[in-house]
């Protein structure tokens, strides 16, 4: 059988192609895609983040180090080559072809306008060379030998009311039209999906883990058209029906998702839309080649979406629902994790895949539970060493009474999103680990209890949970946090926690990760994350202040901690943490629970 | 008698300018300039930092927080208006100029195009609006008025040898003449001060404190033009006649001041130089003003000069002159600090005019003293509060027996460049006065002691000063550390510690200060600061790490310090410090001086 690298090779030769660029990502440049759109791991195998570019001689996948031990596992005998990304030599693929093509007189490259964004696109053209490239986009390239590809998802729609998200629908839209005006346009389009969903309180299940709608959203000044599911609502699907009729009612136009590229150059043409706000950054290159190819760039202001940035800052009805889904993952994860330890000192034998499986089991019986965040991460031993671990459901590693066990996961629930990790010690556990796992809590601690001055940013706070490990000449390679969104995507911006430069400041109502890490390969790996969310902290002679509150609610492990790294004012931190987790919880548990959890927090002392 | 601003507007009004905008910076957009370019002073009075604008109706003198009180104390009367700048609801003068010519067709805006950098007036122009203003260049402009305005400087001007520098003119000639090579230019224009003074192993004291020479330099493929000075070296100038004769023997051509636009445009209008690389940041919207009427834009390459950094990287030689320079500097500063404490003992009248002449005549005794860095800050109670305090010759406070005295000063010699602020207690303290000394010396020690990978930024780690006092709702609106010269300007790029989001990373062999400081008006300041040499901390499964070395050497009081705020590392790090102190220094001092600074030096127990 010929590879299917090897079928794209073919269609390169017959339409004179010198390179295809593939990546995984949706029409709406999402993080995570439906099936529909996994064509690097249909092509390759390979089910990790990353890009394919393939020529006549060369087939590269590039991918970062949190993937590089898996990537090279699936792609053995794939003759698919590894490119290593976020490392110190690193060749992006825009360099990559530049190089590859010197000293030709035309490079035709081959992309999938759907599944790419404008930007990466315009990235190649402009390195490789303006003059001499040229870029053939051809939607669902891969359907040609895909036969059995998945079609678009057309999850069921559901709807929020104002009690569960604060804002309404007529406020959100008042707000944004607000905006419009006094940013000189008339009109909106969004095209990332968890700022949609976000915008009109609705909720699908087109992508795994996101409970979001594939949908275009345009607002103008009198009309709203959300451009959504190609055909009519299959005849069981009650909940899409009752959605659609209660959105026509509060004045939204319903239209094909297809219909988008056209509708749009239409009411640009028509001067019904005179400046249009679009954010690049979730633009596909083909329906930016249908807004160039119509001219429309003047009518075209581009910029971060004030979407983003809204939603980011959750509001006092979503904060209240946010404190209750941590309160109740929080008691799924202490049953988890009390039912782990008795299976554990039991002898009873157990794999990590179904440590995943009962901690579903256990959030599953929360009313609200719309499944996970994410794919959990179970991982035992060296397994937590890759920070992205996939558990497998056949043959996954066995826990034994001895070393540590992480597990990095997370709930959908109607009023909330949580993600957690907790890394616990199954029995006895080398000095390493103990130095590890204290330093880590050390930075988690460090980061989680600062006060910093209104307008700081991510970036300029990162160091707090990094300096601990430092100082050891420990690091992590991987961000220290990310925005969660309110039953919505959990990993979401503009803010984060990290070494990037980015210049969002935290704003009190932001929820962000703190998840500093530490991994040892053929060892183990460890990670302590908790979701925070900013709180305002007075302002006094020196300005406003804000600080963190923890909404995670679920105990740390204080049993192998190397109490001379930490100082009196960690070891306040952690006692306090704990004995509020105690405190709050305890009450909503089974006894033999609360008592387990009363020996688990009580405080320790240096 | 009409105020000068008046004489302004006369002018303004004969020619139609609607606006004039007007910078104390001098043809190469330095941080201090010569006196002929103190035009906000001249102008205003005001001797601060700043910039002014005056318009038919309004003058408006911009200057950031530093600057406040000293402002408003000598704007009084005056009719100038402070307009505040790093605060957060800022408007900068780009902005304010579009919003008071709002609605108007045409602006014309002059400014003094040798005194300004054209980045300053493109991002004006742009702003107001790129169609409606035009730009009026009047080099010299308030020459008209300004009748005892003075010259040009020409001080005398010497050269360094490699035993000095580390590297000869003729390495570093070699080295940028590659580094163009690879850059694909074949010419290079230094405009920056220190980065020609560098370049050519030259000093001088064209600027107060900062040992450069009023000059452009121009390297090409074959030949080195150095346009400095106008007109002939008077007679008694043997310094100076010796460093050209040398400078013209390794291959210097020397040319007037004067010429270097003509000469420029001339040389790339002969196809002399095809690509010229001009970093903008020093560029002179009247240079840039000749290069663009010439239309040479194609043949120029902006960007950041390789020189800065290359400079900031000291190597050997210039580390060994730079210890030589801390520890000749550290012995001044202990027999100051040793004569500052028999005086108040003793109960003598002492006004901080008369300390800081004190330290000038310790620093004095040392070979190679150039003189200081910048002018002392000798600050006596509220008096330093203002981070950036002049202290008068005539009139200045009076020192007491209680209380908080700061010092903040350095030195120039012919082997380093010095920079330390020390705070010292001259009797009994508040609590405040406490806590704050302590809140400040354990940020600067966080920051100190910190080890962090290569690649690191300053703004990354900023935050380890900062912390200790934010997490008291305290804080400091400087930065916290910038780059410092070897035996140049006490200011340099590019690295700094602060919460800008400069990307370039501190490098082994940069040499930064490290100043955290608080300040609370009308009662006390506080700043302790300490000049740092990255270096090598070698390498790890994690990569390769970094650390700080104290250049410095001048004991911290811990008479005051609340111990309770400080943990073991931070007791440690501070024993250890005081006691290399000691011991490096206590040989080289007067046996009274050595008891006492051992005494001083004892460590501290908590």
């Amino acid at each position: 059988m010929r590879s299917r690298v090897e079928a794209i090779r073919d269609m390169m030769r017959s339409r004179g192609w010198d390179a295809v660029v593939l990546t995984g990502t949706d029409p709406h440049v999402s993080e995570y895609s439906a099936p529909r759109w996994h064509q690097i791991e249909w092509v390759s195998g390979y089910t990790g983040e990353g890009e394919l570019v393939i020529t006549e001689d060369h087939a590269g996948l590039w991918t970062d180090t949190r993937y590089f031990i898996q990537a090279e596992r699936q792609l053995q005998g794939t003759g698919i080559e590894l490119h290593k990304t976020r490392v110190q030599d690193q060749v992006l693929i825009p360099e990559w072809l530049k190089t590859r093509f010197a000293g030709y007189d035309e490079v035709v490259i081959a992309v999938d306008g759907l599944g790419i964004s404008a930007t990466e696109v315009i990235e190649i053209r402009d390195t490789v060379g303006k003059d001499r490239t040229a870029i053939a986009n051809v939607p669902d390239m891969l359907s040609f030998f895909w036969t059995d590809r998945p079609g678009y998802p057309q999850s069921p729609i559901i709807t929020l009311g104002a009690d569960t998200v604060g804002w309404s629908r007529k406020q959100k839209i008042v707000w944004i039209r607000k905006w419009l005006k006094d940013n000189g346009c008339d009109a909106i389009l969004l095209t990332a999906l968890d700022e949609i969903a976000w915008m009109l309180n609705v909720r699908g299940r087109d992508v795994a883990y996101n409970p979001v709608v594939m949908s275009y959203l345009l607002v103008a000044s009198d009309t709203i058209q959300w451009f959504v599911r190609k055909g009519p609502i299959p005849e069981n699907d009650n909940e899409t029906e009752d959605s659609f009729y209660e959105l026509t009612a509060s004045g939204v136009n319903i239209q094909d998702y297809s219909d988008i590229g056209m509708a749009l150059a239409g009411m640009i043409d028509d001067d019904y839309i005179k400046k249009i706000f679009i954010d690049p950054s979730s633009l596909n290159y083909d329906l930016y080649g249908i807004l160039k190819e119509n001219s429309l760039q003047d009518n075209v202001v581009t910029g971060k979406s004030p979407v983003a940035l809204r939603k980011s800052v959750k509001n006092e009805v979503e904060i209240a629902g946010l404190r209750e889904a941590h309160l109740e993952d929080g008691l799924a994860m202490e049953r988890f994790l009390y039912w782990l330890e008795t299976m554990i000192e039991a002898g009873e034998p157990l794999n990590e895949y179904e440590c995943s499986v009962k901690l579903h089991e256990f959030r599953s019986r929360i009313e609200g539970f719309r499944g996970e965040s994410f794919e959990t991460i179970s991982a035992y031993g060296p397994n937590a060493a890759l920070p992205h671990y996939v558990t497998p459901e056949n043959g996954s590693a066995e826990l034994y009474a001895n070393g540590l066990y992480l597990c990095d996961s997370g709930g959908q629930y109607l009023f909330g999103t949580t993600d957690i990790t907790r890394t616990v010690p199954l029995g006895p556990c080398s000095q390493l680990e103990k130095e590890d796992y204290t330093l880590v809590l050390k930075g988690h601690i460090a980061l989680s209890r600062i006060v910093f001055p209104k307008g700081t940013a991510g970036c300029q706070i990162d160091v707090m949970a990094r300096a601990p490990l430092w100082n050891s000449k420990r690091n992590f390679g991987h961000g220290t946090g990310h925005g969660v969104g309110f039953y919505l995507n959990v990993h979401e911006g503009p803010q984060e926690i990290r070494q990037n430069f980015n210049r969002q400041a935290i704003l009190p109502g932001m929820v962000t990760t703190d998840e500093p890490g530490i991994y040892r390969e053929g060892r183990h790996g460890i990670r302590h994350e908790n979701v925070l969310l900013c709180v305002d902290a007075g302002e006094n002679d020196f300005g406003r202040w804000l600080r963190f509150e923890p909404l995670t609610l679920c105990h740390f492990d204080t049993s192998i901690l190397v109490k001379e790294l930490l100082d009196e004012e960690d070891i306040k931190w952690l006692n306090d943490y704990n004995e509020r987790v105690f405190r709050t919880l305890s009450p909503r548990l089974p006894s033999e629970i609360a008592t387990w959890l009363r020996q688990k927090t009580l405080p320790i002392i240096r």
